[in-house]
Protein backbone atom coordinates (compact mmCIF):
# COMPACT_ATOMS: atom_id res chain seq x y z
CA UNK A 1 0.00 0.00 0.00
CA UNK A 2 1.48 3.32 -1.15
CA UNK A 3 3.07 5.72 -0.72
CA UNK A 4 5.99 4.85 1.19
CA UNK A 5 8.14 6.26 3.62
CA UNK A 6 11.31 5.53 1.37
CA UNK A 7 11.32 4.36 -2.29
CA UNK A 8 14.57 2.76 -3.35
CA UNK A 9 14.62 2.37 -6.82
CA UNK A 10 17.58 -0.12 -8.15
CA UNK A 11 18.27 0.73 -12.19
CA UNK A 12 18.50 -3.34 -13.28
CA UNK A 13 18.78 -2.20 -16.97
CA UNK A 14 20.28 -4.78 -19.27
CA UNK A 15 21.79 -3.63 -22.67
CA UNK A 16 23.17 -6.32 -25.06
CA UNK A 17 26.90 -7.17 -24.08
CA UNK A 18 29.29 -5.50 -25.93
CA UNK A 19 27.18 -2.15 -25.83
CA UNK A 20 30.02 0.86 -24.79
CA UNK A 21 27.47 2.30 -22.26
CA UNK A 22 28.25 -1.15 -20.45
CA UNK A 23 24.61 -1.47 -17.81
CA UNK A 24 24.15 -1.48 -14.65
CA UNK A 25 22.49 -5.11 -14.84
CA UNK A 26 25.82 -6.36 -15.98
CA UNK A 27 27.54 -4.84 -13.24
CA UNK A 28 25.41 -6.87 -10.82
CA UNK A 29 22.53 -4.72 -10.42
CA UNK A 30 19.89 -7.27 -9.77
CA UNK A 31 21.86 -8.85 -7.17
CA UNK A 32 21.96 -5.33 -5.52
CA UNK A 33 18.01 -5.03 -5.96
CA UNK A 34 17.66 -8.12 -4.75
CA UNK A 35 19.20 -7.95 -1.74
CA UNK A 36 17.38 -4.55 -0.58
CA UNK A 37 13.95 -6.76 -1.14
CA UNK A 38 14.94 -9.65 0.93
CA UNK A 39 16.47 -7.26 3.78
CA UNK A 40 13.28 -4.95 4.20
CA UNK A 41 10.89 -7.46 3.99
CA UNK A 42 13.34 -9.36 6.87
CA UNK A 43 13.60 -6.37 8.70
CA UNK A 44 9.80 -6.22 8.77
CA UNK A 45 9.57 -2.91 6.58
CA UNK A 46 7.64 -4.17 4.19
CA UNK A 47 4.77 -1.30 3.15
CA UNK A 48 6.80 0.90 4.83
CA UNK A 49 10.22 1.28 2.67
CA UNK A 50 9.56 -0.09 -1.16
CA UNK A 51 12.87 -1.89 -2.97
CA UNK A 52 11.75 -1.52 -6.32
CA UNK A 53 13.37 -1.97 -9.78
CA UNK A 54 13.84 0.66 -12.62
CA UNK A 55 14.96 0.91 -15.82
CA UNK A 56 17.93 3.41 -16.85
CA UNK A 57 17.70 6.43 -15.07
CA UNK A 58 20.96 8.06 -16.70
CA UNK A 59 23.43 7.37 -14.80
CA UNK A 60 25.68 5.03 -16.57
CA UNK A 61 28.42 6.24 -15.78
CA UNK A 62 28.74 5.55 -12.39
CA UNK A 63 28.29 1.95 -11.89
CA UNK A 64 25.19 0.74 -10.41
CA UNK A 65 22.95 3.35 -9.48
CA UNK A 66 20.07 3.34 -6.80
CA UNK A 67 17.81 6.74 -6.21
CA UNK A 68 15.96 6.72 -2.74
CA UNK A 69 12.51 8.91 -3.05
CA UNK A 70 11.33 11.44 -1.76
CA UNK A 71 14.52 12.11 -0.59
CA UNK A 72 16.01 12.30 -3.93
CA UNK A 73 19.26 10.59 -2.63
CA UNK A 74 21.80 8.91 -5.36
CA UNK A 75 23.82 6.59 -4.90
CA UNK A 76 26.54 5.20 -7.44
CA UNK A 77 28.69 1.97 -7.72
CA UNK A 78 26.48 -0.16 -5.30
CA UNK A 79 27.13 -3.74 -4.56
CA UNK A 80 25.30 -6.17 -2.92
CA UNK A 81 27.60 -5.81 0.09
CA UNK A 82 26.88 -2.13 0.49
CA UNK A 83 22.89 -2.78 0.55
CA UNK A 84 22.89 -3.65 4.57
CA UNK A 85 25.26 -0.19 5.48
CA UNK A 86 22.82 2.05 3.16
CA UNK A 87 19.42 0.46 5.00
CA UNK A 88 20.96 0.63 8.41
CA UNK A 89 22.42 3.69 8.01
CA UNK A 90 20.43 5.26 5.81
CA UNK A 91 17.02 3.94 5.84
CA UNK A 92 16.81 3.09 9.73
CA UNK A 93 19.33 5.58 11.23
CA UNK A 94 18.30 8.30 8.72
CA UNK A 95 21.98 8.91 7.79
CA UNK A 96 22.83 8.64 4.37
CA UNK A 97 25.96 6.37 2.81
CA UNK A 98 28.21 9.61 2.23
CA UNK A 99 30.78 7.48 0.22
CA UNK A 100 28.24 6.28 -2.22
CA UNK A 101 26.37 9.31 -2.58
CA UNK A 102 25.92 11.19 -6.06
CA UNK A 103 26.12 14.67 -6.04
CA UNK A 104 25.02 17.78 -7.31
CA UNK A 105 24.43 17.72 -11.28
CA UNK A 106 26.79 15.05 -11.19
CA UNK A 107 27.38 14.52 -15.56
CA UNK A 108 26.66 11.31 -17.13
CA UNK A 109 29.10 11.35 -20.42
CA UNK A 110 27.51 9.79 -23.44
CA UNK A 111 29.99 7.14 -23.29
CA UNK A 112 31.42 5.55 -20.71
CA UNK A 113 35.54 4.87 -20.47
CA UNK A 114 36.64 1.84 -21.36
CA UNK A 115 36.89 0.14 -18.12
CA UNK A 116 39.85 -2.62 -18.58
CA UNK A 117 38.38 -4.16 -15.10
CA UNK A 118 34.94 -5.03 -17.07
CA UNK A 119 35.80 -6.68 -19.99
CA UNK B 1 22.18 14.53 -15.68
CA UNK B 2 20.46 13.67 -12.82
CA UNK B 3 18.91 14.87 -10.57
CA UNK B 4 16.15 15.27 -12.39
CA UNK B 5 13.46 18.18 -11.48
CA UNK B 6 10.77 15.71 -11.41
CA UNK B 7 11.43 11.59 -11.83
CA UNK B 8 8.15 9.61 -13.27
CA UNK B 9 8.16 6.17 -13.03
CA UNK B 10 5.86 4.14 -15.14
CA UNK B 11 5.17 0.86 -13.58
CA UNK B 12 6.07 -1.61 -17.24
CA UNK B 13 6.38 -4.89 -15.15
CA UNK B 14 4.32 -7.88 -17.04
CA UNK B 15 3.03 -10.99 -15.34
CA UNK B 16 2.34 -14.23 -17.37
CA UNK B 17 -0.64 -14.05 -19.09
CA UNK B 18 -3.54 -15.24 -16.61
CA UNK B 19 -1.91 -14.71 -13.40
CA UNK B 20 -4.99 -13.17 -11.11
CA UNK B 21 -3.26 -10.09 -10.45
CA UNK B 22 -2.92 -8.92 -13.75
CA UNK B 23 0.05 -6.61 -14.07
CA UNK B 24 0.55 -2.78 -15.80
CA UNK B 25 2.10 -3.73 -19.05
CA UNK B 26 -0.54 -5.93 -19.67
CA UNK B 27 -2.84 -2.73 -19.37
CA UNK B 28 -1.03 -0.91 -21.45
CA UNK B 29 1.87 0.55 -19.24
CA UNK B 30 4.37 -0.01 -22.04
CA UNK B 31 2.50 2.54 -24.31
CA UNK B 32 2.00 4.88 -21.34
CA UNK B 33 6.07 4.93 -20.77
CA UNK B 34 7.03 5.71 -24.36
CA UNK B 35 4.54 8.42 -24.60
CA UNK B 36 6.01 10.12 -21.86
CA UNK B 37 9.71 9.91 -23.05
CA UNK B 38 8.88 10.92 -26.47
CA UNK B 39 6.86 13.76 -25.20
CA UNK B 40 9.05 14.56 -23.41
CA UNK B 41 11.66 14.71 -25.27
CA UNK B 42 9.70 16.66 -27.61
CA UNK B 43 9.16 19.44 -25.17
CA UNK B 44 12.93 19.86 -24.84
CA UNK B 45 12.58 18.53 -21.33
CA UNK B 46 15.24 16.49 -21.41
CA UNK B 47 17.79 16.24 -18.46
CA UNK B 48 15.39 18.05 -16.09
CA UNK B 49 12.11 15.63 -16.76
CA UNK B 50 13.02 11.92 -16.59
CA UNK B 51 10.42 9.49 -17.54
CA UNK B 52 11.39 6.39 -16.30
CA UNK B 53 10.44 2.44 -16.38
CA UNK B 54 9.68 0.59 -12.97
CA UNK B 55 8.72 -3.08 -12.06
CA UNK B 56 5.80 -3.64 -9.78
CA UNK B 57 5.18 -0.64 -7.39
CA UNK B 58 2.46 -2.93 -5.20
CA UNK B 59 -0.58 -0.65 -6.48
CA UNK B 60 -1.40 -3.42 -8.90
CA UNK B 61 -5.29 -3.07 -8.34
CA UNK B 62 -5.12 0.57 -9.47
CA UNK B 63 -4.24 -0.15 -13.48
CA UNK B 64 -1.41 1.56 -14.75
CA UNK B 65 0.50 3.40 -12.62
CA UNK B 66 2.45 6.05 -12.50
CA UNK B 67 4.52 7.51 -9.09
CA UNK B 68 6.13 11.11 -9.61
CA UNK B 69 8.98 11.89 -6.90
CA UNK B 70 9.94 13.81 -5.13
CA UNK B 71 6.70 14.87 -4.98
CA UNK B 72 5.34 11.57 -4.23
CA UNK B 73 2.33 12.44 -6.11
CA UNK B 74 0.38 9.17 -7.38
CA UNK B 75 -1.56 8.23 -10.20
CA UNK B 76 -3.79 5.17 -11.67
CA UNK B 77 -5.67 3.94 -14.53
CA UNK B 78 -3.43 6.12 -16.42
CA UNK B 79 -3.50 5.55 -20.10
CA UNK B 80 -1.73 6.80 -22.98
CA UNK B 81 -3.90 10.02 -23.95
CA UNK B 82 -3.68 10.74 -20.24
CA UNK B 83 -0.19 11.42 -20.47
CA UNK B 84 -0.24 14.87 -22.52
CA UNK B 85 -2.27 16.54 -19.57
CA UNK B 86 -0.09 14.74 -16.54
CA UNK B 87 3.37 16.75 -18.38
CA UNK B 88 1.08 20.18 -19.25
CA UNK B 89 -1.13 19.98 -15.90
CA UNK B 90 1.58 18.60 -13.51
CA UNK B 91 4.81 19.01 -14.84
CA UNK B 92 4.77 22.15 -16.32
CA UNK B 93 2.17 24.05 -14.44
CA UNK B 94 2.11 22.69 -11.31
CA UNK B 95 -1.19 21.44 -10.86
CA UNK B 96 -1.50 17.78 -10.35
CA UNK B 97 -4.73 15.80 -12.37
CA UNK B 98 -6.92 15.59 -9.88
CA UNK B 99 -8.59 12.82 -11.32
CA UNK B 100 -6.27 10.23 -11.78
CA UNK B 101 -4.52 10.61 -8.06
CA UNK B 102 -4.10 7.86 -5.92
CA UNK B 103 -4.01 9.79 -2.42
CA UNK B 104 -3.70 8.83 1.13
CA UNK B 105 -2.69 5.63 1.78
CA UNK B 106 -4.76 3.33 -0.65
CA UNK B 107 -5.28 0.01 -0.27
CA UNK B 108 -4.08 -2.38 -2.69
CA UNK B 109 -5.66 -5.71 -2.40
CA UNK B 110 -3.98 -9.13 -2.83
CA UNK B 111 -6.05 -9.99 -5.48
CA UNK B 112 -7.22 -8.06 -8.20
CA UNK B 113 -11.34 -8.47 -8.31
CA UNK B 114 -12.17 -10.00 -11.48
CA UNK B 115 -13.03 -7.46 -13.83
CA UNK B 116 -15.23 -8.62 -16.77
CA UNK B 117 -13.96 -5.86 -19.29
CA UNK B 118 -10.39 -7.21 -19.35
CA UNK B 119 -11.01 -10.70 -20.40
Amino acid sequence: MPPFRLHIFTCTNRRPEGDPKGSCAEKGSEAVHARFKERVAALGLKGEIRANQAGCMDACAFGVTVVIYPEGVWYGRVRVEDVDEILQSHVIDGRPVERLRLKGHFESPKLKRADPGEG
